[in-house]
């Protein structure tokens, strides 16, 4: 070893030493938590500083290493409560979407790799029983918590086990029909699940609709809790109650409530038993109000008031700016946003959505959720009255919107690719079959990175092809987003699918007149001779320099692009068919059923006998990371097109 | 003319006047109206006479021509008073399930074609805008209609419309999420929404379910019915009200019943108003009711009692076989039922899930509301705590099924292949990406036949294909469902998925041994030189005639049964590809991502040349008819396969 290597590892080892001395000095705590059973060790009076321990954690570690932020602050002292109260992992926690369940990661196990967290190959984006015997179900998708851990609870049941479940759910997730679904059936079967209905008025956005107002007055009501106190008083004075025991019987008291509130109870109404409001930030009220309520038989539900953001000042004030805020500066709140002259996807959507209302009186916007995230909130602030965000509820967002079209509207209803699963009968049901004038915009297809396989928009191509009735186009660039937005627009083009993916285009110049585009017509982009290249959507812009370095090593490929999957360009199809001996098809999307298998079926049908490629998302769930390395990881990105251009010469 | 034959054209003639004159006897109002506006210039007094005649039209029509029976004898009073009242078509009637329906279609100039209904070509089986103008929105799938009805009355708003917008929901329909988020979203928008709650306590089976607990005691609530009755009485007399307007002021105090509820009121909790319940076949006070309330803003909802099969009596005795009874003798209510030797699929689900539930203590049953129509009853009634009506709501089955799996039971779920389309994304996202092991069984795959094309079970194999992790199968016969369902349930199976149609099966003796079947292996049925004829499922018996034909016309068909389209047999598959020119692919299922494209795709990639034909449901919806017509329709019956076989040679 050289001398100024030992040097180097001496130093290396003496930052490791003053990285772990820091921590134990910030952390005195936390940092001695390796698990829940050490944090159960702890008296109860130690708990505040676990909480404020652990706030601090999430608030550095999500400085640098951006992911979800708001959520996991709002349930720092819940999560403590429940692993306290709770005989973890025996006990099932099941988080509702993992933006909550940060907390959770850190006390049970995963503190010290918390910094590879959504990383590719680092901790997941969301809870998962591959990555942690503590993570008792899957959390991407909002609103499955109750109706999967009812599940585990009656597994339990049926095995005589005496453990407990506990779903965690959100108001956001309460508009979601599944939630609806599972808490409807809490009371028909033998189980003891809690519910933990953790109310910020908060999805990722507002939360909207009746269920949300309802909440809202549950919570505010302040003649109920003026009572509440002074009978609690009283019965403490008189000395028929210890303070503790007149807290609890009082807070429970439902026909109290009943009276008292203007609105009515949902939960009790649909047979499981309420308790609450209660401050979800006070750990100690929420660690005696579940020791008080976890063996009571039967189901019930905790609802708890916290703030999303809850301990740092900027997040508390703007929670849905700071729900995946990035990468941040803690003491000034700045957060460092990498600017870049080319749009998203998402803004050329949310802009182009404002000019066609403009344009045509019919258009109106639909959104599950997500008025933010997909920029229909530059709708909502320019014609609120043509704007409809209709919580997290994907499928009525597809039955209102064929409702409105069937009415003469003319909606835009964006969704989610991965969250249009929810919405698949409707599509086929409420939209294709009555051919309704609506457009479908599939914001976040193929790919998405850090969040991982619950979030890539992978199946949507080959789950809509077999829809009759339908079209389905994907543009090349922004400028092709637009053209499609406009003609998907006009009269009687029936239910019209546009799917396009999260993040940056390519064009700083992407405003470019609304033209109208021949539906179900497919483009070639660039001559050829010894190959066909056959793409959809922007990821054949993103492997065209695959074809110049082809065409330097002498292979001369042919690039269509394809536009519409369905109707599908037949007339192209022929022409490949007829001219090329090989064909590679490419779409970021699964291979099976998509864009690949209708060139492969149609060759087939037409005594074609090219060979084909087909290159797209292969048969398996894709992990996160960033889309690079995933692209590189599925074999999708320029090298492997160049490969699969040159290796079949 | 010859002379006989002047006779019979006479005769004819002489018949067809006394057919109208026996209906004008029979149904002397009802034989009048061939439009709501007919409806509409009868007084009011005139209306339970049109009840009546309604009624015995229905029973008359269904005895001879089947269909569904109970719903629609539920809803006669309320259908004679939503068209009274209502100005439709310009007033719009969203049905929840068609089911109820076909008062409607009597009403709405459909009477003299309503013999033809569900029959090929004949009247649909649900209500569809392409039929009639009465008809505001597809009703095939429970739950939609809140949804549906809310775009449509948003729509007429955004046009300053006047118009009304009705929803008519069922209780049973009530528990599927999709009526809740259209609930929970009805108050955030500007409508005036009505809602009809038609409670008669069943869906097919009985209502299950938190909501359906709290209907009945909402509506068995003695002390407030009194108690409303008594203050009518008083107010009445001491001059302060008169009778009618006593009635609707008391029907509608919602604090009152509030406090005397023991259940609190779910609607008023979502700011939806609320009124009732009021007796359903009391067409008089329905239409008072219907005309108080019409015109107020802002969503609402009426909550009506129903019996199903009313006026009936073997059908209100027994509304769950009277759902739909088939033909019957009207004087007797003996229900003709064609007796076979050969059993149902279902019958075989059925039976065989019971044998295995008792060889597995982890086995358990799983069904959204249809335990008679898969038979999962006879679980019901052997093993009750092991099974699970979750009432309608598909999504929860799965995601309730991915949780008893992950808590270690093995549930059999069993879903109409149609309606699984509402839990796909459970499928994805709670069940595959996370292996459960479960089995999701695919009752009604393919082709239906009357139910049309809300029912056909088309899209299953192409939208699964694409799901990683899953396994995919549809046995040849009732012998492979049963091996099929006991290699399911063993252990570390993942999520296994087996399909197969509605109806007979082909053998008598089908109480084979339990074995285990090679998970992805197909076999060769058949030996042959010329065309290598792949099929799943069913279909494949169905056709294998078409064979014989083929032989004894001097082609020689090597018949293949894949039993799994995934993991697919490529050991098969490449065998195929290396031996034959010709492959012929039949599926009951869309061609468009099954079987065929599977074929396809594999050919291609492994560069075999042969013609692929791919055969099965073409790509558009298909109607409604017997099985035998629309597979003759669809070019998937024995004929057609030989046509394929020979017309290639």
């Amino acid at each position: 070893m050289q001398y100024s290597t030992a040097i180097e590892y001496i130093c290396m080892i003496y930052r490791d030493i003053r990285d772990i001395m820091t921590i134990n000095d910030k952390f005195p705590l936390l940092s001695k938590i390796d698990s829940p059973a050490d944090l159960r060790k702890l008296p109860e009076e130690k708990l505040p500083q676990v909480c404020s321990e652990l706030r601090t954690f999430i608030i550095e570690s999500l400085s640098n290493n951006p992911g979800h932020f708001a959520s996991s602050l709002g349930t720092v002292e819940l999560t403590v409560a429940l692993h306290y109260t709770m005989d973890t992992p025996d006990d099932k926690l099941v988080w509702d979407v993992g933006h909550q369940a940060y907390g959770h990661k850190i006390l049970t196990g995963r503190r010290d790799r918390f910094d590879t967290n959504r990383k590719f190959k680092g901790l997941k984006p969301f809870p998962s029983p591959d990555e942690s015997e503590y993570d008792s179900f899957i959390a991407g998708h909002a609103s499955n918590s109750i109706s999967a851990a009812l599940g585990l609870d009656v597994s339990a049941r049926l095995k005589n086990k005496k453990s407990h479940t506990v779903a965690v759910i959100g108001d956001g997730a309460m508009s979601g029909g599944l939630a609806y679904e599972g808490l409807n059936n809490a009371s028909s079967s033998n189980n003891n699940l809690l519910i933990i209905l953790n109310d910020n008025n908060m999805s990722i956005d507002k939360s909207v609709g009746g269920m949300s107002q309802l909440l809202i007055s549950m919570h505010s009501s302040r003649l109920y809790n003026k009572i509440r106190h002074k009978a609690a008083t009283f019965f403490t004075k008189i000395g028929l109650l210890n303070r503790k025991r007149a807290d609890s019987l009082i807070r429970f008291n439902n026909g109290l409530k009943a009276m008292l509130y203007q609105q009515q109870n949902i939960f009790e109404g649909l047979s499981v038993r309420y308790f609450g409001p209660i401050d979800g930030h006070d750990v100690i009220e929420l660690v005696h109000t579940l020791n008080t309520i976890k063996d009571m038989g039967g189901p019930k539900l905790l609802h708890i008031h916290t703030v999303k953001g809850k301990g740092y000042e900027p997040a508390e004030k703007d929670a849905t700016s700071w729900h995946q805020p990035g990468i941040f500066d803690i003491e000034t709140g700045e957060r460092i946003i990498s600017e870049s002259g080319v749009p998203r996807f998402q803004d050329v959507f949310g802009e182009t959505l404002v000019e066609l209302a403009r344009m045509n009186p019919s258009v109106v916007g639909v959104t599950p959720a997500m008025p933010t995230g997909c920029s229909m909130n530059l709708l909502m602030r320019e014609i609120p009255e043509r704007f409809f965000d209709v919580g997290i509820a994907e499928g009525h967002a597809v039955t209102f919107s064929a409702g409105l079209a069937k009415g003469g509207a003319m909606p835009f209803c964006n969704i989610y690719s991965s969250f249009m699963q929810r919405g698949y009968d409707n599509l086929i049901h409420d939209a294709a079959l009555q051919r309704a004038n609506m457009v479908l915009c599939l914001d976040r297809a193929g790919i998405v990175g850090e969040d991982g396989p619950t979030h890539h928009g992978a199946f949507d191509l080959a789950y809509l092809r077999p829809i009759p009735d339908i079209t389905i186009a994907s543009p090349y660039d922004e400028c092709e987003l637009r053209r499609l937005m406009y003609t998907a627009q006009q009269p009687g083009m029936g239910t019209f699918v546009i799917r396009y993916p999260r993040g940056r285009g390519a064009l700083t110049d992407w405003k470019c007149p609304l033209e109208t585009v021949p539906v179900g017509k497919g483009r070639l982009l660039r001559q050829g001779d010894d190959v066909a290249l056959l793409t959809i959507g922007p990821i054949g812009k993103s492997i065209a320099g695959a074809i110049d370095q082809a065409a330097a090593a002498g292979v001369s490929v042919a690039h269509y692009d394809m536009r519409f999957l369905k109707p599908i360009d037949e007339e192209l199809l022929h022409e490949v068919g007829r001219k090329f001996k090989r064909i590679i098809t490419l779409e970021d999307g699964v291979k099976m059923g998509g864009l690949g298998s209708a060139v492969a079926e149609f060759m087939a049908a037409n005594q074609y006998t090219p060979e084909i490629e087909i290159m797209g998302i292969p048969d398996s769930f894709v992990e996160h990371g960033a889309t690079s390395e995933l692209y590189k990881l599925c074999g999708m990105d320029k090298e492997a097109v160049l490969n699969a251009i040159l290796n079949k010469r």
